[in-house]
């Protein structure tokens, strides 16, 4: 039994599955506008931050899923400009986007602000690029943002949320997808975190099918390690505002720790099991 | 915190990471000549079988595991014939080889009958092969058995062992290796289970320059996602006997839930972050 003193805990009764982290110290507790947040120092994953009981990121692996947010939509596009991020608060992602250099401007869209500047003091590598001047930090609703974002405006959109059940709920249907699909310039693209490939096939089967009834011809499922998320298994969904397929990078202009044009290429293989729930889905 | 009663956890102190499964009830629990076996009928993952407090497997997504440990090398190679599965208790390996219709011979040399025996109360579904004709299930010392083998005798050594810790620790080290070199045909392949990418980069670098070491002139990783072991991230190493590159097969003959050609081709990428580690242990 994990003493409550020594670890922190998720689990699902729902799942079955629990996951924990060796923690030296809670750093702060706090309950914001929105949602409880905590931050612990653990044993062996660097800080975390927890949102009401849900792991969100760990200074250890996050790379693992900034990266696979960021750098495969970015590489696949290769000329993209402006970039809306929703969520986000933590900024791996902004940082991630600003580091390639045809970037414009990347406005990040968090609801909570609290989220952000906790990250400013516990995950300060993260905020890297809070103060480059082509970042816009606003602390918003994304959904009404979006829907009040000009047409065509956009090249690229992370959906850099918490899982689909309260704050996030709204940003997992047709509705917001249709406005994504509205304010994407043509060839632009929609990336989202998808949750579990092991554990959520049906959600990511109404995902993608979601996405395709709002108007996105195409969308495919990159899947890749995330150990502190459960099952240690993510997936992200990237769905193209025109046909036509997506190119892979031959080569990568950034120093990564896990993405390469060939692991990025794996990512897009949909094992057999999880096919049959995007079939089931009627997705294509 | 997780009741004892209601959830089996596995956590490691030097790790910092615990893994739960929600449990309906123990179905055994006992001290076999070697180690202590415990088997859970789990809520949401089928029945779970524990060893020395270590996970070993579960109904529902050992598959990622028994499929990446045996179809890269026998689809790899070719002209398997001659199979040695070192370990593999749970007989999940010695079901996937059998599959293939080229093999002419497979041999288990599983220290633990008790672990086989289990297997076959509790997972009958992986212990489909066991009266096949080709298939011969010892229960021995691999170590003595690999020791006493025929020179150039085998086409595929698959060593699905517990970690290098206990009865296999013995597995892990250049002696071992050369047996197996020895005993392999040419253009033959070694397979190894390798731990964690993220948790265990130092001794997967480290079992390279051994095998390396041994003999063999080209050494692979392949990296794939395995939730019910630490990180939810695993990998295989895969030794060949003899120079050139492995082709990684056009297609598939078989149906399977999570290995395809692409998903094999997409686990041969190593990471930037992990390829770092192999090249400070001295590995190729």
């Amino acid at each position: 039994m994990l003493l409550e003193a020594d670890w922190f805990t998720e689990a699902s009764d729902e799942q079955g599955l629990g996951f924990s982290l060796k923690v030296k110290e809670k750093l702060h507790d706090e309950r914001s506008d929105f949602q409880r947040i905590e931050i612990y120092a653990t044993e062996t994953f660097g800080h975390l931050m927890v949102i009401d009981g849900f792991v969100m990121l760990t200074q250890r692996d996050n790379f693992l899923y900034h990266e696979m947010m960021t750098h495969p939509a970015l590489l696949s596009h290769g000329q993209v400009r402006d970039v809306a991020i929703i969520g986000g608060g933590d900024c791996g992602s902004l940082r991630e986007v600003c580091r390639h250099p045809g970037v414009q401007s990347a406005t990040q869209i968090e609801i909570d602000e609290r989220v952000t500047r906790l990250a400013e003091d516990y995950f300060p590598e993260l905020c890297s690029a809070n103060d480059d001047p082509r970042a816009t930090l606003l602390f918003d609703d994304g959904i009404a943002w979006m829907k009040n974002r000009a047409d065509a405006s956009l090249d690229l959109i992370i959906v850099d949320s918490t899982d689909p059940i309260g704050p996030a709920e709204g940003l997992f249907n047709k509705a917001f997808y249709q406005q994504c699909f509205r304010a994407l310039r043509a060839g632009g693209l929609l990336v989202q975190q998808s949750e579990s490939p092991l554990l959520h096939g049906k959600l990511i089967g109404d995902m993608h099918a979601a996405m395709q009834s709002a108007g996105f011809p195409v969308t495919r499922l990159l899947c890749f390690p995330q150990p502190v998320y459960p099952s240690g298994w993510w997936s992200a969904t990237l769905a193209q505002r025109s046909e036509g397929p997506l190119a892979v990078p031959e080569d990568c202009p950034l120093d990564t720790l896990y993405y390469t044009p060939a692991i990025h290429a794996g990512a897009l293989n949909v094992p057999p099991f999880l096919q049959k729930a995007l079939d089931q889905a009627g997705a294509r």
